[in-house]
């Protein structure tokens, strides 16, 4: 059994119902997400112990978030009571040419206004195998970012596998740092790297195109300048529209190319949190694979997760081995 | 900021959730509607000014009903109070082959048993820029007849635009006028024509087919019949099946043809209502747009109406223009 | 008006909302349904007189269960109360490539210690014009084969058409009697053979392949070896996956091969008792109509069932009469 | 096994959940009723053979309401189908000192337009132990009325007990005659009188007091008036506010003044149809004990429907004859 | 037609169904309020002309918000929209002994960040009769102080009557200022106070018991300092728990003692809002009766919103009336 | 932070909305419950560490429950998986006079045939403060009789506390053994007896009366013959109906009786579980407090578990100890 250790905000997702509009109807419902906890869930699914590093507000809704990561398997031992609110999410669901629309609550969440001596990273990575992080930290404030560095730092000195998945968020970046250097920064203490030409783009000022000839060189590039970083992974996606998606997966480990098959998504069920099950997959199966069945195992439950409400990924391993061996057709299990 | 007044009947949709039969569960979910409300509902979600003029029960649900314009930017300080009960209608919805089914209560309703007498047309259409109706409400008691005529006939003294949808639908006309003597009269009123080849064929007994020059043959003899009448808007659709749905349209503005891409709807999620969409988006089009645009408008408008639930539009124009644009992948928006 | 009687377990369904998890939202919802109970419900909704006979648990559950058939027109007269639980069966419902799930609690149901003498199969089969069981039945528990038999051998004598949907299903004979004795000893009392090379493979050790040819050849083989069955009835599914499948129905009858045109459903609304809607409505066609239509009519019967919610197919003969007429554009019935 | 065969509107009740406002929340939740479909359903509900007769609309809408009535163990087979929509009423649950309050929609209703010919009142009384009529029928229309009447007569031919609860609710009478004449010449052909001193004041012009001494002299004059009358049973009613009542029941049978305990129903569910199930509770004793067990029997029958959702009382026999036991503390029973 | 203003923070309530915990269930239902909302949506459901000023985030939630108010008759022609979240509040709702339970996520919304110069106070106090505010306000910000009292000068100015429901919650107040100084600052500008000695004795730093004398001794020494003061009124609430109230109101006018009646509510349905609704009716009988009719106005509106659900009461001036003529045995209105 | 360890069945528990009848609604909630596990769970929402031992069917229903478990803060890190069903039990709410039933299918269950060689107690009793268990469980099976005679045993050894609530429910013991036999068995294991007169009697085949100094006799008495128990703790209650009760606890510990105030619960929410919440609340009581006080949090814990859904108590300590400080009116917590 393995130990992976996540870190970052757990954000509620509060959303009515259907395609239905907010204004539309006073029912709702909600769940708990954040890319990170996503990761952590998906990762304890799979039969992983994980443990989800985070800070919540210390009363009913933060218990109720605590909760909900215990329910899925999550350690939360050492998650942080705040007095400020648990960030938030209000989600009206698109269709078709419609596209979902997100309305944060977040700039003064517990989880921004983390107090990075409270964390208690000794104990957190102690027999830890993996670590995973996202560009989506760092870009909420000062303390959030500190935190991070503080524990990369801890986690390289026990020699833990770092995951960078540095999705550049414009939108969030508003304190004073510089995305690119907090990021480069951070990318620099890693050593699995998720993500492709545009990513790398953003981290080197390059300008490679989308083809897989230009992933292969940003990746050689990329791996030039961090050494640490092992491998390259990357997810292509052709959206049809908001509820018909075809997704694919490449990568560059330093000595190989490969790519899998496309999956065919001919009916989303729930888009938010298939990037975070692309990246449990991926551990999952470095931690358990070699790097092509690895990138298999990321595709297809990155494609699973588009069928399964709400933001984690709650498949099992069996249910995506059975996708990478071609079972498809959806028939019933009895 | 335009006005714009709608007169018709306002409908209670009552139905079981997702496609179930009514038999099959004692949950229902309702909306309000009515085919004129819902244009003026989604001109009023455009930003414009909107009327709405009708009769409702003097009793909750008819106090319901107008909270619902309300809610969603419809004036009904016109509204009349009636001791008669609010029209409805029970939809069991469909799916792939299985048809939508609509079950109807309106014969005896407040809006059909309308005291013409009782509007004030004059304080409705002051300062209004654009009035509309459908064949429906002609169809649906002498009364209503008798009212929308002096709507139309105040309108027209005031210079006001008319839009005409008219609409035939065999299975309401059971007074003692004809159908097509009624709407060849409000038709001589209007001056937007919604409709293509059908539509005319049953106002002028003639035999156009639906292929866009006998579409152009029918505009020009409509026009030439009818002076007043300045364009000619229509929409052609081809339903694979009850869920899956192609949309284009096509005009004839007296010197113009023009006919929009085809827009794709794969997952219908409400069927209800894209005709109302569509003379909402022409409506706001004309409006705001040359007649090009606003056929477009008008398109793309119906496509998103296929996405939404209920029977109103809720689409912003921001969201329309952002399909004409071309932005039909649903990318979610943060 | 034709009587049919049908045999054999009512289960309760018990599903999370939409495509959740059980573990995701403490809501549920519920349905009765069993393979036998299912054809029982669809062909009183086609206007028959119908009677099933079972056993449920003497509890609000067992009250509730006879309710559910009351309610969809089926006799439940005759059915036996008892002290064990009704059988029930909880289902998480997949997408895409996601199968559905199915949690059994059948396995000391009231059904499967039916005491064969307590069914009243004289007065059940009075009047009666056809028969109907499955292979479910016998697999189920040796008190409940012995009622079966009791059952067939009475309607035999009575002259009774009596139907065979041998469905083996591995997973659930666990008592003495091996599954092919047990279905060829019930099939040499029937009339028509509901299946295809798979379902004749298994009776006989064959070894026929799926194309057309060798269910001509598999069915001329059965009805050699079992004289009394007239025609052999089979349907074919191509699953794109759990979302989007294509089914066709092909019979052989003894003089003439013949195979239907294909039916997309685009969007799978409910895949659970899609093979019990063919066998209904292929009893419904044979009751009313000559081979070739009742092949159309279960192959349509069929493809409607995918669009209904539950197990049953609640759609009426009319209904089924406009998709073999191809009015299958779900065009809205007002 | 005894028959009881009723005659009256099917309502649909159509409500917000909880103690919404209908304008608070798009959800709704419907139930069918109907004073005299009420008192069927109860009588079914306690062992009996039922038969309820009424036209409904011929759409889904009356066939949910069929499927509804079969579901509770009503026959339908006499029912009538109608091209008017099903009579139906909107409700807010009032709580405290809120009052609920209905709107109705019923004046036009499948019910009000019967057509007393299509009723086979023959086949409808063959076999038949007891008839039961109420107010609300002859005060909805004339066609109503004839056909009750015509039901009366023939009943009182076959020498069937008749059982009128003859509740004047001025707000429906508007057709041409008057209500205390018609209800007068319907309370000639009944046996059993349900009401007190207020409906004896009406029929008969006079104006007894609420005490017990006016109830008997009220009854006898009803009794000398009507010599066909056996007996008249009333309820008395204690509202602290619409969630608290206190009940008790009273009747004078020619011999007997008896009256019951008081129950108190400190948490009224659902007010709606607890006089239906006094009446309901009353004919069940009168068939099947005597007349002050069948006091007590109504009373408490009564008492247990304000626990029950919905229109009509689903309590057992055992239920009823457990609270006559005094077996009220609510113990839960496993 | 009375016009009235309100001013401050519209908050959207969500919470779990029923006395669900928010960890039980992922289901939740939402409602908007804000104490001077409350009071504007109940002076419109009475009748008036309502405005409401605030500041609401820029997406779809204040989107929703807005139309909210406008469903119930508030006009939001002159709110503010904001960069900033929308404030909110989770509820657990408790029962008997369990307190019901909120946590904010308020601190850093649209209407704290309110920027004064955006308000148009000449517009909205143009014609209106009076304004409204309560101690929430000047606690959230210094701006939303700011605002406030920039708006009760310019009411002042106009000559419009102003009622102050200085309500002190000590755990809002964060900022610089000393909320005894704001308050009494305020209060200057003031009419009418709502409140009794706990918060006469927060102002004037008096230590009034809760019985009348002292009522009535406290409310002359405020009237003595602050001689705009025409009346203060009081309510005063006995809860046996949080399901039983029973309330009373009382006054002095300067000349005049009164106490209403005390009304009990047996079952509570919702208990927040109440004091608005209290208010509310204060204002709907000082604006349309006098004094001591106005407090039992109050008493009664206060009354009934414990019966319905949300956070506004939505009571018509006749319901209250009713209840002030002693109808409170909650009797159907048909 | 102590450790408590229960055993027993998890069962399921399904019910419809409110006070719906089974047959009334296709919605249902559900919960998982089992009375040792609801101990467990009010433990550690009481900030305990608790592990709960069981056996859970080897489908998604076990691993529902076991995340419900998670979920509430309950190690499920020894539960067996098994290839039997989860026990069950299907719920209809009562209210008033009208009792709650239940419907239970749990005779076969995964714990019923649980291998008590499975069970690790040696691991589970590690470091352990306190081991519960109730007459429930030998009640089931054989084999849940001598799995916890094992761990009693165990436990023993270990010296850690037993609490016994012995409670006898006839309708479940149906293997070989004497209910007396196997319940005297286990108590002369126990240090902690939870019961009075009733349950003495039944293992003592004494005749107690149920008043206090029987109550003392009775608690002497078993204390005689059970030298390892040092206290008795009853329970008393008293049911006006379904809705209200009002409860007290009073004790004897060989030295000192005690009993405390009552509590009343005017509006019960949920019956189910409140003795569990009794004996959680004790076991918190004697673990961290005096035996006088711990009969008080027993009665406070127990109050306030009326006023929870579902069958676990989910209240803080700071809760029950409001309860006990007098803080019974329920007044909001912001």
């Amino acid at each position: 059994m393995k130990k992976v250790v996540t870190f970052g905000e757990v954000l509620m997702r509060i959303a009515p119902l259907g395609n239905k509009k907010l204004k539309q109807s006073n029912q709702l419902e909600y769940y708990f997400g954040g890319t990170e906890a996503n990761v952590a869930i998906s990762l304890a699914q799979f039969g992983n112990k994980t443990q989800h590093i985070t800070a919540v507000s210390n009363d009913f809704v933060g218990d109720a978030a605590k909760s909900y990561l215990q329910k899925l398997g999550v350690d939360t031992g050492l998650i942080i009571d705040s007095r400020h609110p648990l960030g938030l999410y209000f989600l009206e669901v698109g269709a078709v040419m419609r596209s979902s629309t997100i309305a944060y609550n977040r700039s003064n969440s517990a989880f921004c206004k983390i107090d990075p001596n409270k964390i208690n990273w000794e104990k957190a990575l102690e027999n830890c195998d993996w670590f995973h992080w996202t560009g989506i930290t760092p870009a909420l404030s000062l303390n959030a970012f500190k935190a991070l560095k503080q524990g990369l730092e801890i986690a390289n000195k026990k020699g833990i596998t770092i995951s960078a998945d540095p999705a550049y968020r414009s939108g969030l970046w508003n304190y004073s740092h510089e995305a690119k250097d907090v990021l480069n920064e951070l990318v620099a203490l890693s050593n699995v790297f998720i993500g492709g030409p545009n990513e790398i783009n953003e981290l080197l000022d390059t300008n490679f195109s989308f083809d897989n000839d230009d992933f292969i060189k940003a990746s050689k590039l990329l791996m030039e300048k961090y050494s640490n970083i092992k491998g390259v992974f990357d997810k292509t996606r052709v959206s049809l529209n908001a509820s018909w998606h075809k997704i694919k997966a490449r990568m560059w480990n330093g000595k190989e190319f490969s790519e899998t098959n496309e999956l065919e998504i001919t009916h989303v069920v729930d888009r938010i949190g298939t990037g975070d099950a692309y990246a449990a997959g991926l551990i999952q199966g470095l931690l358990h694979y070699d790097d092509v069945k690895a990138l298999q195992f990321a595709n297809a439950s990155c494609a699973l997760k588009h069928t399964i409400e709400g933001d984690a990924n709650l498949v099992t391993e069996d249910d995506v081995l059975g996708i990478i061996e071609g079972n498809i057709s959806g028939r019933i299990k009895r």
